[in-house]
């Protein structure tokens, strides 16, 4: 064999054991029996350590140097040279890394994560900040050891955006902001309210369950090739090219959380199952950044799943399910309701339109906090007043305000932008896909989900990793990232609610 | 660190894989989406040759050397010297099947399973034939590999019940087979028939999980630690020291297969849960032999759960959950009809008394076709012949004849025995455990499972490969395995049930 052909061998033989490890945390988030805790942290750090010795071998790293010597570079979309490009990638940066560092950032993750949900239970900051600082400490000299030309956030961005930049991303969200700062004062300032209390009735489990596996086939996942199940912070795990497993929570007085849930993770399962199955574990069968994936679950979940037309189609079942409760409720008003916007404090909560203020609050903060210019001890009040500012309403504590997510804790510098990157190209794509579709809206009143999911399949998911995240939406929509569909989308949808134009 | 504790560890960490490889085992015969198979095979594979690796390394075999040499050997049931008995044993078994027999039994096995469908379907001992006389010729190769003194079906057996001898199995089953066909035919020449049709009305799969779980939680499994999944053919696995999961089957129309299902693979799941965790991994935290977890099962599922004293406890919450179907039907109906006794063909639906002879014809169709005493074209003649000598029947064709079962297909040569020598551990330590905690029906009609537990964890899990089956037999019942316990049992509930003496 070659060393083209070894490499291969090897990062396919690996992802049998990663995807093994996918297994085993879905298990532990979703059937692993109460006691179980300790053993199975233990079989999953063997296993992830199994993983980080065979992608970070000297031999993995002698057959990467001889295949790429060996294959020619024309083609920069060609299998080879995407596969070398991002193996190279990601062998670079595990081998920067020192162990000494890697081992102190999992550590440090692991107890900042039980310091952090102490402290937030007893909304006791202090308690919180020293860790904070050894945190954002350790992920300073990741960034140093990685390496990076602007500034050390460029460093931790790229390991969740490949190849983006700080800089461009900034520009990209400061012009959202600008635009979306004052359509949410508008909505805010509209005398007409959302008739939420729809949402609030008796919606019993198994028939959320039922109706929500309705709804997720009617997209096309594909339940012989997947799963649904629940969990309490809901997500998507992928085993193999035909194992992916959607969860999420039910509440029996509240459509919305068990329903969008499923409909989101079923958007990233959607990617995951429209990745090409022969490329399964090597980068050209692997998604090509969060962003990109986050724009798959917003693109189900809000662009259609929040649309009239997906209603239109879907709400007679949906009355069906939920007998009483809705069967006196017009489509406007159940429309109007799952389409409430209105500041609020909680990201995970909050509606299609501010929840971009909610990312962007957090983006600025850590840039900030990364580059040394803002102090842990500091960190609150600036949290305050960014969503003062943004969103016109302060969190009465820090439990529900700079403490509210885990993420910090566990060293997720870089991570929040990708979620409003999503929103961004899923505006973007949708946009193109109208242009080359025609009328979407009259796709899914008619129950035609699957030209959709065709034309995401064919200019999205097939290509994994083929093309980078901005390059991808370049290739699709002929134009680079910008706010403006987010914003076209925004105003059109919620002016039309709430009455302005 | 000494060679012992090399070996501790590296033994420990090799148990983290092979139980990461039951977890996935768990999931593909639970909840694996139908498409997930191929891949699933790939991972389990992998996983599978990672564990043998690390059980045949040279590294392992110089510390098990060095440690043998580093340790007194004085006390036999000392931890190290126990520890040390057992993986030297494990290891020599493994060393000595050169890979490519293990590879050929692999392959033979899998195509087995596959051609043993289709021919069983088809009804074509035939086309199975060929199949079988490979398995066959294999399974003496890996005989005489491995090493035995008085007959190659030594080496086999002794895979699934260590330190055992053909010719003891042999001598004890001959035994029970002298007395037990005598009373299956007094049992069939009774005029009493058992009201079976009670069994066969509406009962609630739901509400058949609900009351499963009852019993397994009264008779002391703790699903803190633990699971209860729906399967095709019911298992009970471990996955940690804390992770023991049953799987049962539903018929809506049907009591027994669920129900016994789960009481059955609760027996196996208390030895499990029994075992002292601290243990978890090593030889003195695993069971002793097939056989003793048989045993464990079988006690459970026929001496407490077919007993009429656990009925007494219990009915009254089995016609709670089984409304209209049980409201009617006296306990001693529903004691009579779960312990119908009758010769039968399938070996999975015999009853307590004559499934023993079920065991006994393939037990010694087995030797003699390993001693190449018989050939495999005679095999169904065979078969036939002796359910007619032992249970006064013959299948009407090979279908539900020679080839109902997967275990020859799989190369499970020797495993059969193993059933049959669980009920007669289960009845000796019966007998023992009533002399030392007194009217045991008594304690059952109280619901007190936990003394019974408590004996059966002191005297029997506690001890994990501490002492072998047999020695453990002497140690609890203070005499040698023996037909008597068994059919002291069989003949006390069958002739009052049957109306003999």
């Amino acid at each position: 064999m070659n060393a083209y052909d070894e490499l291969l061998k090897h990062t396919r033989k690996t992802a049998l054991l990663s995807n093994v490890l996918n297994v085993i945390e879905w298990d532990e988030r979703t059937k692993l029996p109460k006691k179980g805790g300790a053993y199975r942290a233990e079989q999953a750090a063997f296993m992830a350590g199994l993983v980080h010795q065979r992608n970070t071998s000297p031999q993995f790293g002698e057959w990467l140097s001889a295949a790429e010597s060996e294959l020619p570079n024309d083609d920069p979309t060609a299998d080879a040279v995407v596969v070398l490009r991002q193996l190279r990638r990601q062998y670079d940066r595990k081998t920067k890394l020192p162990q000494d560092l890697v081992e102190a950032i999992t550590r440090a993750s692991s107890i900042g994560q039980q310091v952090w949900a102490e402290a937030r239970r007893d909304n006791d900051f202090a308690r919180f900040a020293p860790q904070l600082a050894t945190m954002i400490r350790l992920k300073r000299e990741e960034a140093t050891a990685v390496g990076y030309i602007d500034s050390p956030y460029d460093a931790l961005l790229d390991d969740y955006e490949p190849y983006e930049t700080t800089k461009n991303v900034a520009a990209v969200l400061a012009d959202l902001r600008d635009h979306l700062v004052p359509l949410v004062a508008e909505i805010g300032a509209s005398d007409r309210r959302a008739p939420v209390e729809i949402l609030h009735g008796q919606f019993d489990v198994a028939k959320q369950e039922e109706f929500g596996k309705l709804a997720a086939r009617s997209i096309g996942f594909d339940f012989d090739a997947g799963r649904l199940d629940v969990t309490d912070h809901p997500f998507c795990s992928t085993s193999g090219p035909f194992d992916v497993r959607l969860t999420t929570r039910y509440q029996a007085d509240f459509f919305n959380s068990g329903f969008y849930s499923i409909l989101h993770e079923a958007g990233h399962g959607l990617y995951e199952q429209g990745l090409p199955a022969e490329h399964f574990g090597l980068p050209t069968g692997e998604a090509t950044s969060l962003g990109i994936h986050e724009s798959q679950s917003r693109w189900w979940e809000n662009l259609i799943g929040r649309s009239h037309a997906f209603w239109e189609r879907l709400y007679p079942a949906a009355q069906v399910a939920f007998g009483p409760t809705l069967t006196r409720v017009s489509l406007d008003d159940f429309y109007f309701a799952v389409n409430e916007s209105k500041p609020s404090l909680i990201r995970v909560e909050a509606d299609e339109a501010t929840y971009n203020l909610h990312i962007l609050i957090r983006f600025e903060l850590e840039q900030a906090i990364i580059a040394g210019d803002l102090e842990v001890a500091d960190l609150p009040a600036a949290w305050n007043a960014r969503y003062q500012e943004y969103l016109g309403i302060s969190p009465p504590d820090d439990k529900d305000g700079v403490m509210q997510d885990v993420h910090w804790s566990a060293g997720l510098f870089g991570y929040f932008p990708t979620y409003a990157l999503g929103n961004l190209y899923a505006s973007q794509f949708f946009e193109a896909c109208a242009r080359d579709l025609g009328d979407l809206d009259e796709l899914m009143r008619r129950g035609e989900f699957m030209p959709i999911l065709d034309w995401l399949q064919k200019n999205i998911h097939a290509h994994g990793q083929r093309y980078r995240a901005a390059e991808l939406v370049e290739r699709v929509t002929g134009k680079p990232l910008s706010s403006a569909p987010l914003m076209r989308h925004l105003r059109a949808k919620f002016g039309a609610l709430y009455g302005f134009a």
